[in-house]
């Protein structure tokens, strides 16, 4: 295999302007292109790897999510991957199964690899480990004022689907929901619906758990058999996620009530399984992609020691799907 | 920041023993215990960076993939990582968005870093780059003999497909798909199906270009004005994908045409968007865990140069949905 003096014997220059080249040094024009000539010609590779070690750098960033198998999560880390690969770094996907071992190990993981950062979105309580010790952004989940954090404007969107539910002209409108019990920007959803609610002295129930699946089955069979069964008391539903929307849209059809003729639902997220893919139900949209945009530029900043804002608000808008009139 | 031989001094050591610990080489259990619980009170981090520079390994992977913003495709990813991690190694995820360009890049950048190895589903001619300088498994695509290679029985997902439209009480069954020009495993899905009705007389169609989406779409827009506009001829289809399958379903659906009372459709993949969701139509299932699992253990055996089968083939099973009788 060639070596970086083989290069410099080939392009007839010192191995440190061969060093300089792949180093994105600037050095002449035409040295450039005599050196990268020579590159070409003896299929050099250079060993990027023991670069970083010697910059101290490996352009690879964690990216921590509960697991890529979701419309969701694959969209932004699809979009991640993208930004970062513009920037010439390179994604370690990191499945945590919401499992606060897994998001410790990989946390450890990352600064045990001399990883420049992590962009995670973390669902357990694992506060003492995101240190200042790696460049850090957390998404949708608020740490402290010292960690970066990028959110949907979730609360905005809570108020903007009890807004949409009543112009669609639903009266009695239901917030359903289960939630992690650690606190993260999902939960502002619900206070924004909350507030359009009460600023507008408009009637509404909460259906809402902070525990595990099964319990919050339970619950919601509950809420179904006391506000649809025998007479449908609530005509439009804001559920938490589109998928939560999906649920219990399927959930009023098995006792024929109809979608949205009878209750109305809006869900949040507007996943899409792949690119081409239609939305389907109405829901409050996040910005996916600028997501993605604004956690790799603020990473970037972070690494880069650069001044940056610890607290990126992005906007949410809302689609019209089959499920609102 | 502790050091080793700072965790050789807490622990009462010699610092080869802590390397030892870390490098998991068997060493006393007592003394693994206070080696152990050292690193645990200074907080020691070892450079498992720099460790994999001197053994030269870095303990990371290359997953090339067209997209991860695909159900089929991050359910893959989803049950990669989760094997690699359990043999402690790391995922770099690759998007290449089937463009010769990436997909090359992709491989060498991770010739560049030194990364263990490649997992990829390629769909570009890019034969010069797989080497055999770097641990490779092509998951779905046929190089060369040297070159390790997995997949689902696609040839008999395409005979079973026929099968079973023909069980469901079909006549007049179609195969239609849009594929690569370059050769891959899903190919054998159309000759599976030709094979099932050729042994068996039974009449077919093919609706087939390896081609641009926008050609396909005219070709497929022909197919059904001839075969389900004026005068239903077809009743059972058999598509290339889960994806194909829906599209083609949208398009019967928009002419009034019902599945499965007047058409029967079968897809191929069994993708669901996230783990707990249903599988909707019928459809032939690749066992994707499965692949992932094999994919991974191939690998390995070709990182650690042990005996190992080039040509993998995996058993596929059929899932019936709403979308036949």
């Amino acid at each position: 295999m060639a070596t970086m003096k083989d290069v410099a014997k080939e392009a007839g220059v010192a191995v440190g302007t061969v060093s300089k080249v792949i180093n994105n040094i600037p050095v002449k024009p035409e040295t450039k292109v005599l050196v990268e000539e020579a590159i070409k010609k003896l299929k050099y590779e250079p060993n990027v790897y023991a670069r970083g070690l010697k910059i101290n750098k490996t352009n690879t960033v964690a990216v921590i999510l509960p697991t890529i198998w979701h419309p969701f999560f694959s969209e932004l880390a699809y979009n991640i991957e993208k930004c970062l690969r513009e920037v010439g770094m390179k994604m370690i996907l990191c499945n945590s199964e919401k499992n606060q071992q897994s998001e410790i190990e990989y946390i450890s993981m990352a600064k045990q690899n001399k990883m420049d950062g992590i962009i995670a979105i973390t669902y357990s309580n694992i506060d003492e480990y995101v240190s200042e010790k790696i460049p850090f952004v957390s998404i949708d989940r608020y740490f402290s004022k010292d960690i970066t954090y990028i959110s949907s404007d979730n609360f905005q969107g809570g108020k903007l689907a009890a807004e949409k539910l009543i112009e669609a002209g639903c009266k009695n409108i239901a917030y359903i929901g289960r939630g992690s019990k650690i606190d993260n920007a999902t939960r502002k959803r619900k206070e924004g619906f909350i507030s359009y609610c009460t600023e507008n002295n408009i009637n509404y129930s909460i259906c809402e758990l902070l525990g595990s699946a099964n319990e919050f089955e339970i619950l919601l069979d509950e809420f179904i058999e006391e506000n649809f069964k025998e007479k449908i008391k609530i005509d439009g539903v804001f559920a938490v996620t589109d998928r939560h929307a999906l649920d219990f849209i399927k959930r009023l059809e098995n006792i024929n009530v109809n979608v949205p003729k009878d209750v109305q639902v809006i869900g949040f997220d507007g996943s899409r399984s792949f690119s081409q893919d239609e939305f389907k139900i109405s829901t409050i949209r996040q910005p996916v992609e600028l997501m993605a945009k604004k956690s790799v530029e603020a990473l970037i900043n972070i690494i880069e020691d650069k001044p940056l804002e610890k607290k990126v608000i992005l906007p949410i808008n809302f689609i019209k799907g089959y499920t609102t009139k």
